[in-house]
């Protein structure tokens, strides 16, 4: 039976085709590789029920041998492909199993991948891979706030904060990092990137102090912390009269303050900037641009190997919905494309996956491949702040499937996949992934214990983007739930989760037909009036933005070839359709039926596809935890209240905008 | 120059065509009339600038004299119509001038009166007014809650609490019952009535120490004290395990808990009770009616003399929008009705003059008239919840002349304010008012200066419910700003406020077209797909509800001359015309343009409307306080904004929706 809080390390146990001798030998190492060691012998309990006997490293025993590649390979009679930096070999020989790490964090990776497989039955005699992260940062934002709260959070409190302060519990953290790091996680920012309050204090002497303690458990599993700092710190916690970053003692105040911060944790990543974004001080206060901001904090840490990693969510959110001429999806590339090659070394723009927010469907922001000189990664969000609050359920992997095989059509191996790669100057390479993560206090860490599979999806796809979400649902699943009947069923349930969702969301790409604020539940004229920029403007004909060059020309960010993918009708995928163009009701899209009965058909079928889903957990009842269950069955109920409201108000709404009426009669209404 | 927080009591020199002995001979009394002759001795101060000489009474002086009618009458050779219950008479003879109450709330109220129409310039040797107050219940209602925030408070925070206590200033207390006292006020509730958190403590031992401190101010000025209580307190502060009203147990805990009370507070008026409403506990979650629950609290405070305010604001607020067959507006009426003559003679219902909730334009509700045989007052509200949270203006003894001249129809003199009566079995009277006020911490009480004259006006309306808008808002304007060409302009402004708010609001009387929750700004679907049950149901041909008998019925709660009324379109009052029907949008209006082109006209001229308001007040610059001036003309600035985007959004909503073009041309935004 499933213990929720275990996630994908169940204890459960394996019966191996194959040799797993009882002797191991390490060879010795720094921390990373001691938690290694003990990460193989706490999971070889688990799996196989025996304590793995420690011996020195002897090539003449039948043993499991953990190493560092290099030495590996030189001392033994052992070979595989080389794994590249935080890579991993496995070799399963007939009485000898290696498993080599290019360097520390390699080596955990590999330990657990090791577990995984041997949970997963994979593994067998003359079994071998090499593997080495795809993306070098694969990083998790938390937006923990030191109240306890957690912005978009939906699995209870901050694992970090309380009242305040820094409050947790240390094998709380350690389990935790063992969650992340055995999906590959290596940065992990701690704390909300809207800096209020009392995380202001974060970077003074008194909670650095505990934020160095939060930092040593994360190193042990090769993870670097990373620290959202507020750009107006010099004025508001230094009492400078300014925080503008070209003034002398603005960039001296954060020099000595990035100073006192690397006493406490060395091995600090760097800065998690948002500025100049939703009421944040930045340096557009000061008449100054992202770079002179940037910059001057990238010079700060510089000394001490730091990064920055700056948020590039910067939108006018005081718009008037009455000037048509403004266009927010197009404010990330014109703020920042004219800055390519202007910032530091050390600095690296972070870029939401799509030009508005975190959207059910979005495209891929055109800021991807523009960027030829300057670092950048990719933020995605696990928490599901515009999915269903993990009260619905919503597989993510599949809209990270659809970013990973974007086309940004920019010269040759121009798919979002094939350009996650270590930043090269003149290449529009993505160094990684980072995303708003979705754990808190709850026990079972993600609120729907379902949504544990969005967690461990977003581990391994920033590791391997090439991983389909197919892939990683039956990972996750047998990890989870055993190789069984149960397990595919809930691998089919996590399948049609997305698919049901977008469905009975806002239609075709339509994008924020949501209950302002929380996010969560219709509301199609929630955002239509209001001072964030994100208009549908449906009226008795028609719905949707023109985006194309005869419209606010947010397609000619793209690439020539996406920019006429996009602005044709015939190529502009349906999914999208409405987010590139305003169209009659009456359109005609591919299968032959209109827009707007189409927005009926998906509308009623995502509120069945909820419906079937429920009607799939009901039938697992005998083989889950019954706390499980129905915790599980809660949700769906709520799921289905929600999908029906979408459908009907959507329905509603368009039938009463237009008096169109379904074709097949359905009920909709009035 | 304006002293704010004077309001109508502003220190300005008066010359009376008349002589003001400077002798005054008081009649000995009991606190209220010690209060009585130190209002006049303030006053005369204020107002004429000496210092009246107290003497015993001798009637051979030329000398004011003040006392109790009767004690008057038979010592002097005065005489004048004998004044009622609160009631006074004055009378300004040659070298002697009499004010003389009924009893001593009524020679305060006299003193008072005096003083105002002496800064009105409206006394002359000869004048007599003999007058008694229609209503005897005329309330004031606090929505303060013990944390120091105010619900639906526009004017800073509470006067009463702060941090979960008592914390008050006597002083300002003082000068806050003066204030009320001087309109005829004679009942305050102090507490609001959603009773939560701290605020349930209110009937403890330790804060009724405070309570009863705060009851003492208001007593020296004629004002009785209500407390708000929580239905649920045996339980939920008494730890029995029920509050069920029928349990002998939770009668006794009441009866007890009556007693500490009145011990406290001899003179309590009683208990404020919201039950069964918006979450609040009531008897229905015993299986209880409102009569079991109002009779047992009525029997608890009954030894003391004290009185249940019932309130009738009791509604299904768990609605889905999709079943038509309900209409909120019949709430009160089917639940109070059918209780009519079952209430215990010490309860009084207390109900919402409409249907809805306190909105810019409503019908009068169907319970006044309807009931016979139980004791009931009307509540208004004074704080402008849904007219403009006292950034807009919006003067509202517009909203309550229209009240009080509206013809119930059942019966001769079925007006509003002819039913204004004390009590009487088998007749409709109504004993009053109870009104939420808009009072707080700000220097100028209300936030908006010009508000005051809504305080101001409540009172005096409740007082005499004949006096008209016009009337009061000529009282205010000269006592706060003087007899002159700056009083004359906001007069004007004043009645220029109300039309101009409800015609760039929701259109004929559809109401509800409000931001959920604050209830500031448009926001056109807001409560359309929500569980409150306020819908308008707008789509491309037709908006609103009918509640004619071929619709929920509701007008059918009315007398027979009334339903009709309000069935037939041509009867029907256009400015409620889209409460009542469902209508075409080129439905004929009486001025022969369609209704679409009515819903473009007003909006366009509430938003001129509001314009010029703020151009009268920037023409008064020079004539105002700089300090009032400028706040107000913020507010005015701000106002104006918000009409403009109630004139953009409902043009844009219905534009969008029918495609109907304003046949002026003139700007619509699409």
């Amino acid at each position: 039976m499933l213990k929720e809080y275990d996630c994908w390390f169940q204890r459960r146990k394996v019966i191996p085709g194959f040799i797993v001798p009882q002797i191991v030998c390490a060879q010795k190492g720094a921390e990373v590789a001691l938690q290694a060691l003990k990460e193989y012998v706490k999971g070889i309990n688990r799996l196989l029920e025996f304590t793995p006997v420690q011996k020195k490293e002897d090539f003449n025993l039948s043993a499991v041998f953990l190493g560092i590649y290099d030495k590996l390979e030189k001392a033994a009679s052992f070979s595989c492909t080389r794994p590249a930096k935080e890579g991993f070999a496995i070799k399963v020989e007939e009485n000898k199993i290696f498993i080599a790490g290019n360097d520390e964090n390699g080596l955990l990776y590999g330990v657990f991948r090791f577990l995984l497989l041997l949970a997963l039955g994979k593994l067998h005699t003359g079994f071998q891979l090499s593997e080495s992260p795809v993306s070098p940062l694969r990083i998790i934002n938390h937006w923990d706030n030191f109240d306890g709260t957690v912005e978009r959070g939906y699995a209870g409190n901050s694992l970090f904060y309380k009242d305040g302060r820094f409050d947790f519990d240390d094998q709380r953290i350690e389990d935790y990092a063992r969650l992340l790091s055995s999906t590959g996680i290596n940065r992990i920012s701690i704390n909300n990137v809207n800096v209020r309050d009392k995380a202001k204090l974060l970077i003074t002497q008194e909670y650095l102090r505990d934020a160095a303690r939060l930092a040593a458990i994360f190193r042990r599993f090769g993870i670097k912390i990373f620290i959202s700092i507020n750009f107006g710190a010099p004025w508001s916690l230094g009492k400078l009269p300014t925080a503008d970053p070209l003034d002398a003692s603005v960039a001296k105040w954060w020099a000595q303050r990035a100073k006192l911060i690397y006493k406490f944790i060395p091995d600090l990543a760097g800065f998690l900037v948002k500025a100049d974004s939703e009421g944040e001080p930045g340096p557009f206060q000061y008449n100054r641009t992202h770079c002179d901001g940037a910059n001057m904090l990238a010079e700060a840490v510089k000394p001490f190997g730091g990064e920055i990693l700056w948020r590039c969510f910067v939108y006018n959110c005081q718009q008037d919905w009455r000037d048509k001429s403004f266009d927010r999806a197009r404010a990330a590339y014109d703020h920042f494309k004219p800055l390519d090659g202007k910032f530091s070394s050390n600095v690296i723009l972070q870029i939401k996956f799509g030009p508005y927010d975190f959207q059910v469907r979005e495209p891929v922001a055109p800021l991807f491949g523009a960027l030829l000189k300057t670092r950048h990664i990719m933020e995605l969000q696990i928490t599901q702040e515009y999915t269903g609050h993990q009260i619905d359920l919503c597989y993510l992997p599949w809209i990270w499937q659809d970013i990973m095989s974007f086309d940004t059509a920019h010269g040759e191996k121009s798919r979002i996949m094939e350009m996650i790669k270590p930043y090269c100057e003149g290449f529009s390479n993505i160094e990684g992934f980072a995303a708003v993560v979705n754990t808190g206090l709850d026990k079972n860490w993600t609120g729907h214990t379902l949504a544990q599979a969005n967690l461990y999806g977003y581990g391994r796809m920033a590791w391997n983007p090439c991983l389909t979400a197919k892939e990683i649902a039956n990972e996750w699943s047998v990890l989870s739930f055993g190789k069984n009947q149960t397990s595919e069923k809930i691998e089919k349930i996590l399948l049609d989760s997305y698919p049901a969702y977008e469905k009975y969301n806002a239609p075709f790409g339509v994008c924020f037909m949501v209950t302002p604020n929380s996010h969560y539940g219709p509301n199609i004229e929630g955002y239509e009036f209001s001072r964030w920029g994100t208009y549908h403007r449906a009226d008795a004909n028609a719905i949707g933005i023109d985006r194309t060059e005869k419209g606010t020309g947010y397609t000619q960010q793209y690439s020539d070839g996406n920019a006429k993918m996009f602005c044709d009708h015939a190529s502009c995928p349906e999914n999208l359709i409405l987010f590139f163009h305003r169209l009659p009701y009456d359109y005609k899209m591919k299968n032959g039926q209109s827009l707007i009965q189409n927005i009926y058909d998906t509308h009623f079928e995502g509120c069945d596809e909820a419906a079937a889903m429920l009607e799939d957990w009901k039938s697992l009842k005998d083989h889950l935890e019954n706390e499980v269950y129905e915790s599980v069955l809660s949700r769906f109920e709520r799921q289905n209240t929600n999908a029906r409201d979408w459908r009907d108000q959507i329905n509603t709404y368009f039938h009463r905008k237009t008096g169109i009426k379904d074709v097949r009669g359905r009920k909709i209404y009035d």
